[in-house]
This record gives structure tokens, C-alpha cells and sequence, in this order.
């Protein structure tokens, strides 16, 4: 069994994206923009604060209370896309239940987007533009896999999960990169006999030990994108580890396989932007 | 063998559809954009002004030059979007080689994008969202498969096709009906396997005679989007239909099947929008 190791992925990638960002005219900034003191939420920044140390990138954490209305949410994006000291701009989910998410997201300067989620970026991705921001999960699997020599291309791959953030960017990268692709859900008849065709499997269900020996089959690659907190606090992902390993091919996991990707992903997309629009 | 008969479906949900446009307290107008004078262009256009004549709905087609440029076609769209009068856009696909499409389509009004292609509606489609404007060839094969009381929830469907205007507004569609969606393309590596193994088979490949009867399966449901013109200047399916036809349990036939239900579904959604925006 080969491990999809993305700590050592992300260790690879590190200089060329240091080098980068040094090789811009102007010290580069993200604006996180947190509504609330959600642990989970907080945890992600942290780390996302602790790999742009490492690249010389400033974050200006923008911490703001739950009960913000929509219009003071609003008004802070504005002032973000505004200001050209700011590169990039990402606004934490989930947001508040009072506040339209969609509404903030799409406020947010699509040139500024590292997400991917801004309704522009979206179109993109999903028609394949080659100057879409995608999402830094979705780019992270994909780099996670290309690192280790697995090519999507004709492939049979199944992915489990179809949400917005997650499910549905990954679906349209393993598309964009020519595999033929199989969409499960919480509403398909017969999960396992799905995942057990794909030559590789990608489980972004967000539902721990969701996928068994019963759902793999020998030779297949698991990319496992799952993160939930155990009963222990331990980060925990959909497949059950330790029971799978042995039967697979190849397999990431939780945590750091796809987590690391995801974070060092988003700075690639950073450096794009940067690139791309030298805002400053 | 069922036929499932768009022009009969079509025919059923007109006088309802009527109604809707009878109780407005305006005369709808949809306005038609084309640039240029490419004859399918043209023929689409006809089936258009033929349906609305019959639903009371003006259209107010705006023919120009193929050598108008991106700023003047713009200017149009603008146009469109401030004029009260007009409650439903269409730019008609596609447009000449030197209009950048992506930047005219999304200047549209979301709430006069009949069509559900700007980035605004885009994302609402792909996540789901109640109140998206769903791509009319979508809504139709929606509908024909209902009015034939053919359920797709838990349903294993196989997508052939993966453009973001046919293929990708219907494998969104197809999850958001909780159905297992498997998305094949030209890349596919065996495409009848992945055929043969749905429930229900749609095919938008736009390839004359791409399926034949080693594709299909006993029992199966199969939906033909593709539009081609034949060697007499017939329209023709991806599907062979002759060929096909008594190896499955309903099959949809070019022409008489998705066409007449996709124009039919581009008004439903122009009295969506009527509905939902009193724009005046």
C-alpha cells in the first residue's frame, strides 16, 4: 500500500511557492474574514496562518462578532475588495445562520476569490477556464495525485459527496482532467458496488468510517477528504483507516493527506491571483 | 416500447402555461439577441416565436450584424436589462468567434436570464438553490421524464456529454433529483459499460448515431439531447433510434422528443421570472 502522504507533498511544493511569492514586487496579504468564534473555524485559520509564515505572506484575520448584520458583513468585503494592499480574501464558513452566505461570497472581487466560491469562479471551474480559481481541496487532490504518478485521465473515478463546497468543485476537476466520473450520495441505492468499480475513490461525505472494506476493492486509490472530530477530538476522516489499508492500492489519511493539500492549494491559488493581476 | 413524445407533453402543459402568462398584469416580452445569420440559429429562433405567438408572449428579436463588436453587443444587453418592457434575455449561442460569450451572457440580469446561464444562476443550479433558473433543456428532460412518470431519485443515470450549456445543467439537475450520476465523455474509456448500466441513459453528445444497440440495455430508459442535422438536412439524434428502439423499455426521439420540451421549458421559466420579479 502506497500512503498518499500530503505533509510530504506540501514539503515538496514549498520552496517553488516560496520563491514565488518572493519574486512579487509587493509583500502579499490575505484577509480572512471570521464572524464568530466557531472552534473549527478558528483551527482551519490557525493553520492557514501558520503556512503563510512559512511563505512570507501577511494574514489579516479579521475577527468580527456572530451577531454582525448582513450589511456591516457586506461593508467589510467592500472595504477588502477596495483596498489594494489586500490580495486575497476569504471569508470563513459556515457564516451565521442570519447572514446570506451566498450573498457575502459573491460580494467578494472574483480577482480576489481564493476560494473559488464567488458565483464568476464557479462558472469557470466548472466549464474548465484555464484562469479559474479552483477550489483548494479539489486542486489539492489533484496535486496530491499527480505528485504520486496517478493520472486522472480515462480513469473511472467515484466520488462520494455533492455539495458546493466540496463534492461538487471535486467532480468538476476529475471531469476537467478527463476522468469518467460516478456522483454518489446519501441517496444512492446501492453505495458499495459504486465505489468498489472506480479505479480511484474520492470520499467527501463528512460522515467518519463511512466507507469499509466492504466498499474497496484491490488496486483502487482512496482519496479520503473527510474531517470530523472524533470522540477523542482526534481529526477523523470517512474511511475507516486502519480497516481499509491493507486492501487498496494507494490511500490518504486523516489526517495528513488531503487537510495539508488543501491549505498549501489555497496559496497556490494566492500566488495565481498575485501573478495574474498584480493588484498592488 | 414507450415513446416518450415531448410534442404530446408539450401540447398538455401549454394551456396551463397560458394561464400563467394571462395573469400577469403585463404582456410578457422576450427579448432575442442574435448576431449573425446562421441558419440553426435562425431555425431555433422560428420554434421560439412560433411558442410564444401561441402563449401571448412578445418577442422582440434584435437581429445584428456577425461584425458587431463586444462593446456594441454589449451595449444591447444593457439595454435589455434597464428596459422595463422586457422581462426575459436571450443571447442566442453562438456567438461570432470575436465576442468574448462568457462576458455578454453574464452581463444579463440574472433576473431576466431566462436561460440560466449567467454566473449567477449557474451557481444556484449547482447548488441546488429553489429559486435557480434552470437550463431549458434540463427543465424539459425533467419534465418528459415526470409527465411519464419516470422517477429519477435513487436512480442510476449515465450522462453522455459534459458541455457547461447541455451536459453539465443536466448532471446538476440529476443530483439535485437524488440521483447516482455517472458522467461519461469522448475520453471514456469504455463508454457502452457505462451505458448499459443505467437506469436511465440521456445522451447529449451531439454525435450522430453515437448509440447504438451495444450501448443499451433491457429495461432501460434512454433520452436523446443531441441535435444534429443530417445528410438530407433532417434532424438527427446521438441515438440510433431505429436501431435502438425495441431494445429498451421508453426512448425519446429526435425530433419530437427533448426539443419540443426544451422550448416549452425556456417559457415556464420566463413565467417563473415574471412571477418571481414583477419586473414591471
Amino acid at each position: 500500500m502506497i500512503l498518499l502522504n500530503g505533509r510530504l507533498i506540501r514539503d515538496t511544493i514549498l520552496p517553488g511557492l516560496i520563491a514565488r511569492f518572493e519574486a512579487l514586487p509587493y509583500k502579499p496579504v490575505l484577509a480572512i474574514i471570521q464572524a464568530g468564534d466557531r472552534p473549527d473555524s478558528t483551527a482551519f485559520i490557525a493553520a492557514k496562518k501558520n503556512f503563510a509564515a512559512k511563505l512570507g505572506v501577511e494574514v489579516k484575520h479579521m475577527a468580527v462578532s456572530a451577531d454582525i448584520s448582513q450589511k456591516e458583513l457586506m461593508a467589510i468585503v467592500h472595504e477588502c475588495n477596495a483596498d489594494n494592499s489586500i490580495h486575497g480574501i476569504i471569508v470563513q464558513l459556515p457564516l451565521p445562520i442570519a447572514i446570506d452566505t451566498d450573498a457575502i461570497i459573491d460580494a467578494i472581487d472574483a480577482r480576489k476569490d481564493v476560494d473559488g466560491l464567488t458565483a464568476t469562479q464557479v462558472k469557470r471551474w466548472l466549464s474548465g477556464r484555464e484562469d479559474a480559481v479552483m477550489s483548494a481541496t479539489a486542486r489539492g487532490i489533484r496535486t496530491l495525485l499527480k505528485q504520486n504518478s496517478i493520472e486522472l485521465f480515462g480513469k473511472k473515478v467515484t466520488v462520494v459527496g455533492r455539495s458546493l463546497l466540496v463534492g461538487k468543485p471535486i467532480i468538476a476537476m476529475c471531469l476537467n482532467e478527463n476522468a469518467t466520473v460516478t456522483v454518489c450520495h446519501s441517496k444512492t441505492a446501492d453505495l458499495a458496488s459504486e465505489t468498489k468499480r472506480a479505479d480511484i475513490l474520492i470520499v467527501a461525505a463528512g460522515k467518519p468510517g463511512l466507507i469499509t472494506p466492504s466498499h474497496v476493492s484491490p488496486g483502487q486509490i482512496v482519496v479520503d477528504v473527510g474531517i470530523s472530530r472524533g470522540a477523542d477530538n482526534t481529526l477523523v476522516g470517512d474511511v475507516d483507516f486502519e480497516a481499509v489499508k491493507d486492501s487498496v492500492a494507494a490511500i490518504s489519511p486523516v489526517p495528513g493527506g488531503v487537510g495539508p493539500m488543501t491549505v498549501c492549494s489555497l496559496f497556490e491559488n494566492l500566488a495565481d491571483l498575485c501573478e495574474q493581476w498584480r493588484v498592488q
